[in-house]
Parts: structure tokens; C-alpha cells; sequence
């Protein structure tokens, strides 16, 4: 059977740009994966993994200009969003370099022997290995950060996993290119260049995730393409844990106080926000619940402005753009739906922004227009009217979960007047990020950062983002009364690598 | 429809003793986890919830005479045992209630916005909240420790998850009364008494994991049961997390040096560890590599001696006696499987210890002695007569994951010399908790603890037993740009509670 070719699509025209690679064969998948099981001893080593990540950054930003020209031409965001989400990654590849170095991810727990104890307590010391060769499943939405040389990549790493990527089809040059980069910035490490696999095609996605050897899978897109993934994970005869970022609306609660203070600036932060990348981001605000009545109407009217102004814009492919034309159009023909600015097709290969209106009366209960609550990629959102508290309080109440929940507040509110903490304990369960007068777009690299949320904006109580995403690619050991010289140099009484620990329950610098 | 009796029943006689309740019906089952959920918000106070865990151990020991009496009327697990186990269980709520206090689980991280950053950085906090309502399932095999009032119930009410309990079909009695006891501490301490649920049946088991209220489970028991539960759960319209620990052979190595060095000790400790309890640990050693030749022929002979010395046992119920003389049958009949002394039948009631012979050969390609690789529950262990360290690594790469893996060494090797770091390495990789020269029975309870492996020991990388088991039942929540006086106490600048923290990257105490 001849190869599958897979082209790189130019978003701008549809058309085949040039053949990049082949889809993988079951034979490929798993020479890559066992490639990168092979290279998991030579990622023990912190100090190596450290100066592999940091000279994976060097390697990226010194070939930046070729990257964002390559990722451009594939996904039409622009050289200068791509220049950026390039600094992000490599800040993150760096950032996680310094946490591989600093080793408190590795948790070290020591308790001593206590002979006199009842039951005798034996000595113990606790830390964390790698989980094995983690599956990496790219996003459409952002060519570099969340694909192949992205958060899952860097995270897993960090943690001494190899990592097999399964290639976005938005953008399979580029993750030729980042992947050769990683690759030889391995060999350059003096680490095998299996420690970083690709793998292009539907197919070979589900072969990975079903690969035995596979230990764990990291996931960012679609609900539906991450929970054929979920499902598949856990169907194995040994089921791995499965990361995945799936969908989320990202809702925003505008007070009536701030919507009477600053409806304006809100407006005009909102449509900045949801038309920020032709509407594709994870944290695109979806639902925006906004007062009836006059300070309400003032915000619509700013947002409409606003949002008027914006150009029309090229979204990843042309199957999302017929998804985007009829997901707006199918929820245009509910009843007591307006759009002050009507989304829709804009050019032959564009989509241009818009907005819909609706009464929070017509989602408090389960009816047609539940289409409303779920997520619609591209720049659109939907302000939904409420009369009082009590209808925001039963929106919110329907919603699923979320990545981000954000409430605009008045300036009294965030003195803790009137309704800004009953707003915020509204928000807190639906979301892993809550935001006060913010606006969600835009996940920063942070320690603190948590990007991830309920079902389904993600499957798991974890984070693909920020200091914490290491410890999803972690299993913890104890060793029990293993004399010093047997034990590795983690657990080892004298602290040798100097690492932070907590010994009989102290916890020690 | 009549309700459906739950009885206790004597596996002494297997008579039954009294009916101790009904099956929960589904309206049952949802009244238990509605009022759970109700109960939620009551907990979320730490101070409550330690003296709750504190009034709860407290109130276990006060009954203790009584709770000990019932465990052992259910189980015949015999007051010695039972008293111990009480012990330990609330020893292990008193360790919670310390961690609840003490707050590091929150994991509080803090990073200060930097507006001169690019992009600017927003402050963001970030700490972990409890993920709503646990259902627990109950093993068979710890009436205390690891049912009503055990780790998994401990851990969850310590994160402020509200419980419902499935009971153990083996011991109904024992977990109603443990249950009263529970809610009625709960009660003293202000909480509403729906903070603890108990439901019985195999139905309402399944109605539990299916509810769209429950959050989260944790389970102790079979490979079967617990799988089909995490299918359940995976499977849920919105997944959840199932904490399942499930099975191990727990893999025991003794090194060529170790038997030449101390055949009669080893043996004798073995013996000890695989008839403990009956052989109904998680942790019984069931699997044993010992090399062929003098050294082993050594130990085997000990192992007898003991062996034939140890009384026969009443198993938990006569299913388990059924399963348990069926399977030593099957494994007998394997071919070069020989019973130095063999276990099977006692009394009508009662099983004997035994053990079996296998040559390492058998095992080193599939077949039909990978039964042998699959746990048998009760009073039996296969001893695997090697050749050389070569059929050492061939057997254990065959094994499913463990809880635990124990190697035997030699002085010297314990010094780094010779076959020690080698078996150490092999053995690792297998388990959640590794040994040297002691028997994995006996899991004390530690903040270095780890009462997990890899699959089938559990389905996650997370430990039930231990300071860490609190992990399991949280989601971490970040605040972006939040004013001081909206956030919780945990998060404010001042630290008003005086919480470890990490603060711009810099871990605090």
C-alpha cells in the first residue's frame, strides 16, 4: 500500500502548499515509541534534561524567523502573534529548565525508623520517577505552544519522560521543522534523538494511544476528538491517565454596578478578547452574562461598535471555517436570538466577527437553545441578558465546566460591597481560572497558572500549563529500610543534590 | 418491590448472624449523595474538619470494645488483628487531621503581577479545593482500616469531600456501626450527619459511581470489581477520577548471596509475612524469586518447617475459601509445579497454608503458567527457582505492576557490592514501594508512604495510604488579578493564615 502524503494547506488560499511527510504506519508508531522508551535511562540525568531544554529554546528562537514563516504560511496568524507564541514557548521550555533544577516537583518525603513506635515505623523516603513515554497530542490553535515543542512537550521532558508527538494537520511542516530542532538539540545534549518522536495522521493517533508502551497522553482540541481519545485510554487492557484540554465557553459575569460604572471598557475588552486570533483561542469568552436594561444596553452598544470595526479574519482550516459559517447560523435561527453584529463568511477564505443576543429567561431551563452553552470556535460570542441575580445565579448553574469564569466588577465590589464575592462563589466551581475585571485570553507562564478546569474543559484535575503541568507525567515511589549506598542520590540521608524534603514530617528548604 | 436484606454473616459457620439493613435502592442511593453534597460548603472550614477527624478517632477508640467485636463476628479476622487495625485507623484520621491543620496540601502558589514583563504578568494565586463528593468502595479485607471509617474516608473528609461508603458485602455490621459512630462526631462538631453516607448492595454500588453528584471514588478490592467500577466511571457522561487498588503479586528477589547468607531467616519471614492475615493482605509477597541450588534448597526447607507449623485459618467468607482452594487446584496441576506443602482445604471452614515450585524457565515466555503471575488471595506464595540474574530480569519483566517489590540481599550487597543496585534497578520499575530485606506486609502509615504501582496495583499514580493520599481528592483553582478582599484567606497577601507557601517562584515555610 503506497504512503498517505500529508500536505501543508495554506488556510489563506486552500490550497496543497507543498508534501511535507507521510502518515505513519502501525510499524512507524511503534519504532517511534519504542525509539523513545529506549531513551528514557538518558533522560535520568536532571542536569542533562535541564541543558536540553534550555538549548531547545536556543535552538527554536535562533531559527525563529524560519519557525513563525513556516507556521504562518500554514495557519494565517500572522507574524506577529506567531513571534509571540514562539517567545512563550521557549520561555516555557526555559522556565520548566529551572524547576527540572530546582527538583521540589520531585517531592522528596523522608521518615526515619522509629523502632519504639507501635506498629515499628520502618525508615521510608519517598520521591518521583518518570512515568515512561508520554503520547503528545497537538493543537490546531497554537502551532508552537501547544504542539509539538509546547507545554505537554517541555512538561514531560522536565519530567525525564520521552515524548511521542502526533502531529497537528493544520500545521505538519511546522512540526517537521520544531521536531528536527528538538531533535538535534537532543543529539546536541548527547541524548538519543528519540527522546522526541513525530508521527503524522488519524490513524497513527490511535495506534499511540494504544501503544503498550505508551505510559501517558497529554491533549489539547476539540471535545469530541479528545474524548474518542479519552475513551480509547481508558479501554487498554492497562489504562493510562489521559490529559486532555477539551472545550470550554469561559463565561463572564458583567455586575449590574459595573456594567452602570464602565459598560464602554468592558465592551471594547470583550470584543478584543473574543475576536483575539479569529476568536481560536481555548479561553475565548463564549457566554457573557450582561444586565437588561440601560447599562446593559451600553455595553451591547460599545461591543457592537467595536466588534464592527474588526477585519475579517482566516481561520485554521477550511473545515473550521464551514463549521464556524453553520454553527452561527444553526444557533442565528433560535427564537429571541439577535446579533446586533452578525458573524458569518466574510470573504472566500475568511470569517468575520460577530455577537449574539439572548434572554438568560430562554437557558435558566434545558431547551433548544442549550446549542448556546456549548462552545462555538471563532469570533463569536453571546451576551446573555439578565434581569437580576437570580437568573445569572441559574445560567451559571447549567453551565459545564470551564477553563476560565470571569466577573467584571464595580469599584466598591472589589472592596467586597454588594455583589462582587456572591459573583465570584458563583463563578469559583465552574472554572480552573477565575478572573476579576480581566479578560481570559492570554494564560501566562507562572508558577500559580492553572489551565484546566471541570469536565470537559479538561479530563483530569490537573494543569497543562504553568509550574505544576510537570507533575502530571509523574509516579511516586518509597523505598522502605534500603540501606544509603543502594538508595538513588535523591533519597540519600547526606542530601547530596541538595534538594528541598520533608523529613518526619518537616518540611525542610 | 420488598427491600432486599443485607446480613451478616459468621465465616466461622457460615451461618448467618442478624440482618443488618437493606440494599439502598436508586432513591436511596441519591438521597445519600444529595444530602452529601448538601453537606459540602459545612466543610470547607479546616478547623471544623480537624476536630471532626479528632472526634471521629476518638469516638472509634471509645467504642473500640464494640467495634472490635463486630469486625470480628463479620470476619474472624480475630480481636488481635481487629485491635490493631482500630489502631491504625485512627491513628491515620489523627495524621489528617494534623495535615488539615498544618495546610501544605493546599499548595498555595502565589506570583505577583509584572506589568513590565512581555506579555505583562497578572498576579495569579492559586491553591486546591476539594472536588465534591467521594464515593468510597470497601475492601473485604480491612473492616476498619480500609472501609467505612478507613484511608480512602479519612483522606477525602481531610480535602472536605463529603462521603458515601459503599459497604463490604463481608461486613455490614461493622460498617453500620462505624458509620453511626462517624456521623454522630460529625454531628458533635457541627457538620450535618450527611458528611458520611453508608450504602449496601451491588446495585447501589454501581447507581454510586453513576450519579452525577459524585466526583470522585476510591476503591480497594479486586482486579474484576475494580475495573468494572473504573469503566463505570470512565465512562460517565462527564468522567471521573476512580482511585482504584486493585491487585498485586508483590514480587519478592532473593539475591544468590542473600540465601547462602541467611536461607532459614528468610524463609521463616516469609512464611510469616505470605500467611498473615490469613494471606488476605494487598501486600502478601505471592510471588518469589529464589535461586536454584543448595542456598535455595535452604530456604525452601525453612519456608516448609514454618509453613507446616502455621494454623489453619477461616478465609473472610466461602467464596473466597471456593476461589482459593480452586485456584491452588488449577496451579497444582500446571506441569513442574510441585507443593512442599500444599495449601487447600482445612476444616469445613478453614483453609491451610502451602506453597508451591515452579523452575524460573516456566515463566520466561508466555503460557500456561502465567497463571502463575496472577494474585491468588489467601494463604499461598509461588516460589520461582532461578538460574541466574538473567532469569531474574526475564520473570520480572513479565509481571503486571505491584504495590510493592522486596529484594533479599546479602551484607555486602547492602554496601553496593555485587547483585544489589542490579536487582534493585530491576525491581523498581514494577512497584510503588520497594524493600529491602523486609516483607511488604505491614504498611505503616507515614507522609512517605506509597500505597500504590502501577496497573493492576492501581489505576492512577497516586497512594492511599500516607500523607500524600489527601492529593487525590482536591482540583487546584487559580485567581487572576483578584482584589485581596475577594479572595479566600488562603490567598490573601497577609497570609492571615499563616500557610507554607510559594511566592514568586520562592518556597516559603
Amino acid at each position: 500500500m503506497p504512503a498517505t502524503p500529508v500536505w501543508s494547506v495554506d488556510p489563506r488560499t486552500g490550497k496543497q502548499r507543498e508534501e511535507v511527510a507521510a502518515e505513519a504506519t502501525p510499524v512507524e508508531v511503534d519504532e517511534a515509541v519504542r525509539a523513545a522508551r529506549a531513551a528514557l535511562p538518558a533522560l535520568a540525568d536532571r542536569t542533562v534534561r535541564a541543558a536540553f531544554l534550555r538549548r531547545a529554546a536556543d535552538a527554536l528562537d535562533g531559527a525563529g524567523d524560519r519557525v513563525v514563516e513556516a507556521a504562518d504560511a500554514e495557519t494565517a496568524l500572522g507574524p506577529g502573534r506567531l513571534t509571540g507564541e514562539l517567545a512563550r514557548t521557549t520561555a516555557q521550555l526555559r522556565a520548566m529548565a529551572d524547576i527540572v533544577e530546582e527538583g521540589a516537583f520531585l517531592d522528596v518525603l523522608i521518615d526515619h525508623a522509629d523502632p519504639s513506635a507501635t506498629p515499628p515505623q520502618p525508615d521510608l523516603r519517598r520521591y518521583k520517577l518518570p512515568v515512561g513515554v508520554v503520547a503528545v497530542y497537538s493543537a490546531s490553535n497554537f502551532p508552537l505552544a501547544f504542539s509539538v515543542p509546547g507545554g505537554d512537550t517541555a512538561s514531560a521532558l522536565a519530567a525525564g519522560c520521552p515524548v511521542v508527538v502526533k502531529a497537528h494537520p493544520d500545521h505538519p511542516a511546522t512540526s517537521e521543522l520544531c521536531a528536527a530542532l528538538l531533535r538535534r538539540a537532543a543529539e546536541e545534549s548527547g541524548l538519543p534523538k528519540g527522546v522526541v518522536g513525530l508521527v503524522h495522521g488519524f490513524e497513527a493517533g490511535l495506534e499511540l494511544i494504544r501503544h503498550p508502551l505508551v505510559a501517558a497522553a497529554g491533549f489539547t482540541g476539540s471535545v469530541r476528538g479528545g474524548r474518542a481519545l479519552f475513551d480509547e485510554a481508558a479501554a487498554r487492557p492497562v489504562p493510562i491517565p489521559f490529559f486532555g484540554e477539551l472545550g470550554s465557553l469561559n463565561p463572564v459575569v458583567v455586575s449590574q454596578a459595573a456594567a452602570a460604572e464602565r459598560a464602554e471598557e468592558i465592551g471594547t475588552g470583550l470584543a478584543g478578547s473574543m475576536t483575539l486570533g479569529v476568536g481560536q483561542f481555548c479561553v475565548k469568552p463564549g457566554l457573557v452574562l450582561a444586565p437588561a436594561g440601560d447599562a446593559g444596553d451600553a455595553l451591547v452598544k460599545s461591543l457592537t461598535e467595536a466588534v464592527s470595526n474588526s477585519e475579517a479574519g482566516v481561520l485554521l482550516d477550511h473545515r473550521m471555517r464551514d463549521n464556524f459559517v453553520a454553527g452561527v447560523q444553526e444557533r442565528l435561527r433560535l427564537p429571541d436570538v439577535d446579533s446586533p453584529v452578525t458573524p458569518g463568511s466574510g470573504g472566500e477564505h475568511t470569517v468575520s466577527a460577530g455577537f449574539l443576543t439572548v434572554p438568560a429567561a430562554r437557558l435558566t431551563t434545558e431547551g433548544l437553545h442549550d446549542l448556546l452553552l456549548e462552545e462555538c470556535f471563532g469570533p463569536v460570542t453571546v451576551v446573555v441578558r439578565y434581569e437580576d441575580e437570580a437568573e445569572v445565579a441559574a445560567v451559571l448553574d447549567r453551565l459545564p465546566g470551564n477553563l476560565t469564569a470571569t466577573v467584571q466588577l464595580a469599584a466598591a465590589e472589589c472592596e467586597g460591597e454588594g455583589a462582587g464575592g456572591r459573583l465570584l462563589a458563583l463563578v469559583t466551581p465552574l472554572a480552573g481560572r477565575v478572573l476579576v475585571n480581566g479578560w481570559p485570553t492570554g494564560v501566562s507562564i507562572a508558577y500559580a497558572q492553572n489551565h484546566g478546569g471541570p469536565y470537559p474543559a479538561t479530563t483530569s484535575t490537573t494543569t497543562s500549563v504553568g509550574g505544576t503541568a510537570i507533575e502530571r507525567w509523574l509516579r511516586p515511589v518509597a523505598y522502605q529500610a534500603t540501606p544509603d549506598p543502594l538508595l538513588p542520590p535523591e533519597l540519600q540521608e547526606a542530601n547530596p543534590l541538595g534538594l528541598p524534603r520533608r523529613v518526619d514530617g518537616r518540611r525542610l528548604p
